[in-house]
């Protein structure tokens, strides 16, 4: 059974729901209408994914939103209050921004893998958590866009991850014309990997999750690790560091039980955290 | 209404047609029969990009042909003229491959997003010029190949390009096998954005254009130089640079305007060029 | 008429068989029942790689295997017998997987083109193969994974392959979940050129890599050299390096015979070896 309880007391109370099932965290992205990310958000989330790192008993962390839009990105109503702040905004513009790339970076470089779960629109740097994602299932009605140039403010931080997603002319057409692409497209992008009926949305995040989560939970860590460490390095150097990890890998307990079952053709018992 | 002129008097006269609409300019390669890139033809080119680059009041540059024949890529005439040079010629093909190279950097580098509009036969430094540019619009009737390994000679500055656009397997079956790939597999591979029928294929463009014209200049001239500036580092140092761009974007003019007038739910009236 | 040899007597007898075809050099993975990667097997196929490197003759190199399953990856039984050596199997496995990736890299840095034929299901270091090689052709029934996951053993080397030929949540779902994918999503995903029904496989491999034979030798030699001397470089880097081979190139006796050629409407005939 699930069990729903709120992160976070205080100023960012709620805004983040979290759901335990068995091996798989739940985050709920709680700021409607739009679900920005103003800096409360940015910093519930953040810690949430602390928490997840230091907890080996979690294997996948979901990352899903409550309501009709995703996330719209940023929280404009707050970076613009900040326009009378004596440099202009500078500041916080600085530390708004820096937050979210940690926080792009975190969901990079977290332990686990991260899935997002979307129904509904996702802008700007909340297209840019999905792009920032391992892994994205979305509704046949959930949208992607990086409207950026409609509003004077190009979307330089989303496009780093999704230049890294899709291939450039893809991401290049979202970014220029800041038109909203369809789930279909997104997936031909590369930005999604599957695209469901909203009505089993929530059915088939919680099979896949369950999927990841059944596997080796040091496999997982040690996966997820290997391809932050080899990713853009030449071949021969990429080679270098993943052989190093898989031979580190074939010597612990999750490899040795693992094979072995395979080999007896039984089922494995994961000793590994 | 549009105004054609001719941009170059002399030896290059009228091999590259600027027409400009509002603020988009229109290069038209104009080198009958094949658009082959002539050492003539790239420095009208590259003067024409330089021209536009200087002129804050271009927003778009679409980047089109005259007849059936996209470009040939190189003038193998003018290239094979030179074989009785003392040198055989070497001092020529470094000369000419250096400025098509140069011209590729120039099209990535241009301040202003670049749109290819091809209708017909793109090959060898003609594909190049495609997968360069930031967007692509083609007829349902174009196609697209590096043919050098059929004349022996490889096409390995083409390939720095098209191996950047499509996925590597895609981009080696086009430079081993020289085969001709039709509009639907350019678009599958990434090389191009939209496929129009050859009746409307000026409508869409002019409309493409016109939308993305319809921007803030400064959000775009932001973008494009902030997709090079990340290209290719590894994410923490991508992020880095990002958010320094997007924090100057933030204090700028049109991100005021265009925050502002999102805020209000008016349109937008940009300031900055 | 097709010679059929077997290229290694004594331990690795058999393993990999070789035959030629004019300019072709077809090698068949011969380890029956799942043609694993074992240590006998990948010296034999590294031998025959080494022939291949050193012999002018030979154009274009095919990757195929005998059975119903293109290759299960590493020899499991092999490895865990070595979990009783005294330092646990370390130096065996660092052997293993060291001697695997210097596999896929002389693959990836072999003179000729190599094209992986594939019939059946390719898993782990076998998907790893395909995703290597230059070029793929499979059947409508294959289908590929990296299933490590399942076994506690991510798939961390296979890895360094797949991300470089897919996009990235293609590849960490393919990792993460260790789910396997038919023909059609891995020509989606990049991992594959071309699907052919079963009876048609070896007509439209051969047709297809005679096509290639046909080119220049020189130029295939120089264009596949210079893909691994561009790849991930910066832009303009990748430019130098690309105009200093193809200038080379230019004055190379084949480039000089096919524009000839070409020029005169005439065929080729290639010097260069």
């Amino acid at each position: 059974m699930a069990d729903v309880v709120q992160l976070h007391k205080g100023e960012a109370d709620g805004l983040v729901l979290k759901e335990r099932n068995d091996a798989v965290l739940r985050l709920t992205l709680n700021n409607p209408p739009a679900n920005v990310l103003s800096i409360a958000l940015m910093e519930a989330l953040s810690a949430a994914l602390d928490e997840a790192a230091a907890d080996e008993t979690i294997r996948v962390v979901v990352l899903a939103s409550g309501g009709n839009l995703y996330s719209a990105g940023h929280d404009l109503k707050e970076m613009t209050a900040h326009r009378g702040d004596p440099d202009g905004g500078r500041a916080f513009y600085e530390k708004t921004l820096r937050m979210a790339a940690d926080l792009m970076l975190k969901i990079a470089g977290l332990p686990q893998p991260v899935l997002a779960e979307i129904d509904g629109l996702a802008t700007a740097a909340g297209c840019q958590l999905v792009a920032t994602a391992d892994l994205a299932i979305c509704t046949d009605t959930s949208a992607f866009c990086t409207p950026g140039v409609n509003i004077g403010l190009f979307c330089s931080t989303p496009m780093v991850a999704v230049t890294r997603a899709a291939h450039p002319k893809q991401a290049m057409e979202m970014l220029l014309t800041g038109e909203t692409i369809d789930a279909s497209t997104a997936k031909d992008f590369g930005l999604v990997n599957r695209i469901v009926p909203k009505q089993y949305l929530r059915q088939v995040v919680d099979k896949y999750s369950a999927v990841i989560a059944s596997k080796s939970p040091q496999a997982l860590r040690i996966g997820k690790a290997a391809y932050r460490a080899q990713a853009g390095l030449p071949l021969p150097e990429a080679y270098e560091k993943a052989v190093a990890i898989m031979v580190d890998n074939m010597l612990g307990p999750d490899a040795k039980e693992g094979i072995g079952a395979f080999l007896e053709k039984r089922m494995p018992e994961w000793k590994g955290e």
